[in-house]
């Protein structure tokens, strides 16, 4: 596998508009108007780059999150907010170094767009695109593309391995050198560089050539965050990263070493997928700073906020009208869910053996909603990365700061730091792509070889 | 209608990479790689921002330009280039106050993708934004996206007027006071100005609300360039700005009254849609050196592109192995084509009443394809201009360089101050928004008045 003693670990940021921690915009130093504030993303994206990360990454969805109304209008993570291609087109011209990751669904795109958008944002950067690629399992977003119901989870997945896979065809549309530019010979481009993809598969049908010319990075980089087993497999052929959620280092193991090792079967060297688990990060001068930080935004959660999210953790059990600050009532188990009996009894187990009340409980979950929260001094968080890093556990990490922009200027002007001090992470940009930083092959175009598929004007 | 004493003409630019004249890429002088060549798109913003424009606009296919491969890899105009909502939003970060408007066609997106990346762009470029809504006929994109054939002009039309109603109802999603982000009262909106669009229609099933709050401009800036008589409806009933192509100022006061004409019974005032005819300009301190300059971008024209060119001006005759510098053959009326006999004969009567060869044929129709050129000193080009304006066939003009940058420079440093002193253009940006600019109203939220329709999470 890999060498611990030269490689060095990769860092990306998550960035919701106020933070990572469900109640951050009640914080008084978050960026009030984050959603819809330019500046605000400029000065994250010049942060990033300050602390030298590969990449920012931008989540997505093509709806209002649905759920109670009242809990949402105190919880405005995914209300409204930039769309994530045109916010990073933007910010790629006031960057140099820092790669651009996007989410897009293949639910509800069409591959020839997507193909564009990338290659061009790609273009724009100077080879820092990235396209986190995912299906879409939301009622709410099926319902505004004229779905009652959104796809089952197989064909969800069939549709994006074949949706991938034509824009990965259609990147390759032209060589890279295909455009001569010759003005002596009046010749613009060679017609022998122009491939057809001429795609006919089970969801697309779609001819090409792309009507841009082939990425500086041969492909944007592609970001996947699927853990399902289908999740996994397509990872394993086609991903360049993938983010996932983590929560202990036996289970971050057991993923990475499950991961990679699949990737034989599809000749790709493990070498060439890099793992990013989740982290939010609380950093304080002293631990006691840093517990008293994250017990802070963990007392803004409001009730009905906690009481929400605690119930889509466990599978929509109503737990309106309870009392917040008794434990869960012992009826709890009976109640009307989709989750497993286990789970329930399971979080019923937790919430015994630690004697939480309600209130406690939701804010396991509510706080950073599955992802793994690191309380501590830079110090700690810097050898606890470390650690999972020589473990074998990650690749790298995707810091999701709890409150913006300050949990990523502590992240960046402390921890960064301590983990450059230790040898694990880079005081410069290797390269000046995104695939170069993150150490991963420029694709081959898969019509160099081909001596057919050249480009006829027949309109086939 | 309008006050000529005080009103200003507009001004937008449309930017073909290396410009509008078909040979323009072989000018020593043109950006070579233009078509991804981000830097050159920010210098062509910055010229036109100093020019004080009020809008840059770029076209679009979702498709590489089909027709002979030879003659197309001498006329890279339509093959390869930036996707342009991507392009603009990176401008939007280094310009402050120049509109920007791209082509997005209503034939192979949905409303909701569309709706939230122009309201991405608005909010990104501070109230900036304009979509040129355009259907799509051309059978090179309906193959890209899993169609053998492209919608009927009908069908295309309703289905564009439609999208962009849905399109306008989702912009109103969030009432513009929204978001009080009230931190003490733990309420980041007001669930009561938060709309449910849902609608069901022909093409389109939405149910909404969009996940990003009403745009600065409430709409972004709609423009259209249909000419034909359901394009003329639309744009009457719905188009801020009108795209066109006039060659004469008959004709050009012809249309304009038309269409101002038909606004009444939408209810609109003819001064809320601002006709901008195409204008190519082709500046020289003499007037022998524009029409020398002129004369060498012709020169440079192809002979397979401008037969390809004539060509297809005249419905696809075949005229391979023609002698280019002879007049048409007198077989040629017999020729098979898909133009009508009429067009044919005229084609054929201009031909024979100057006394033109092929080549100088095709060279009426290549260099600027339909759109019409003025060829003459700043001076004599402003007053062209100021005469159509004052002559009420147009509200501005929509310039397209026919070299880049040179010509847009010309324009800018030469032409613009002419306009200027003559009192009929801006020295100063009169607002920040580009709706202010142009002086158009901005759209009330149709869901303000309404009782009913406030969002209910029934999912209905």
């Amino acid at each position: 596998m890999r060498n611990i003693k030269t490689e060095k670990l990769k860092l990306g940021g998550l960035f919701h508009p106020t933070g990572n921690h469900v109640a951050s915009w009640l914080h008084p130093d978050t960026q009030l108007d984050a959603g819809s504030n330019f500046r605000h993303y400029v000065e994250l994206a010049h942060l990033a780059e300050k602390g030298k990360f590969d990449l920012m990454f931008l989540a997505d969805a093509a709806a209002v999150r649905g759920g109670d109304l009242e809990a949402l209008s105190r919880w405005p993570q995914y209300m409204a907010y930039f769309e994530p291609t045109t916010l990073l087109a933007a910010l790629a011209a006031v960057t140099s170094h820092i790669g651009l990751v996007a989410t897009a669904t293949t639910s509800y795109n069409e591959p020839y767009n997507i193909a564009r958008r990338y290659a061009s944002l790609d273009h724009i950067s100077g080879g820092r695109a990235g396209w986190n690629v995912v299906t879409s399992s939301n009622l709410d977003e099926s319902k505004n593309f004229g779905h009652e119901e959104h796809l089952q989870h197989g064909d969800r997945y069939a549709r994006a391995k074949e949706f991938a896979s034509v824009v990965r065809g259609l990147w390759d549309s032209w060589e890279d050198d295909a455009f001569v530019r010759d003005r002596e010979k009046q010749r613009y481009f060679e017609p022998a560089k122009l491939h057809v993809l001429g795609h006919k598969g089970t969801y697309f049908s779609v001819r090409g050539p792309l009507n841009i010319s082939r990425p500086p990075q041969g492909h944007p980089v592609i970001a996947q965050a699927g853990s399902s087993e289908p999740g996994k497999e397509l990872a394993a052929e086609t991903a360049d990263i993938v983010f996932t959620a983590q929560g202990d280092l036996e289970g971050a193991k057991n993923f990475y070493s499950d991961l990679k090792s699949r990737m034989s079967k599809f000749g790709r060297d493990p070498q060439s997928l890099k793992i990013m688990p989740g982290l939010n990060p609380i950093v304080g001068r002293t631990e006691g700073e840093a517990k008293e930080k994250h017990a802070y935004l963990q007392s803004l959660i409001h009730p009905s906020v906690g009481l929400e999210l605690l119930s889509n953790a466990i599978g929509g059990v109503d737990l309106k009208g309870i009392d917040i600050d008794k434990p869960l009532p012992t009826d709890f188990l009976d109640r009307d869910t989709n989750t497993s009996k286990s789970t329930l009894e399971g979080v019923m187990k937790m919430a015994q053996r630690d004697n939480l009340t309600v209130r406690q409980l939701y804010e396991r979950f509510a706080g950073a909603r599955g992802q793994r929260t690191l309380v501590g001094t830079a110090e700690q968080i810097a050898l606890d990365m470390r650690h999972w890093f020589e473990s074998a556990a990650v690749d790298g990490f995707l810091i999701q700061p709890a409150d913006l922009p300050n949990g990523l200027k502590d992240f960046v002007h402390e921890v960064v730091p301590a983990l450059q001090h230790m040898g694990v992470f880079r005081t410069e940009y290797e390269g000046t792509t995104l695939r170069e930083n993150l150490d991963l092959p420029r694709p081959a175009n898969q019509f160099t070889a081909a001596t057919t598929n050249a480009y006829r004007h027949d309109q086939d």
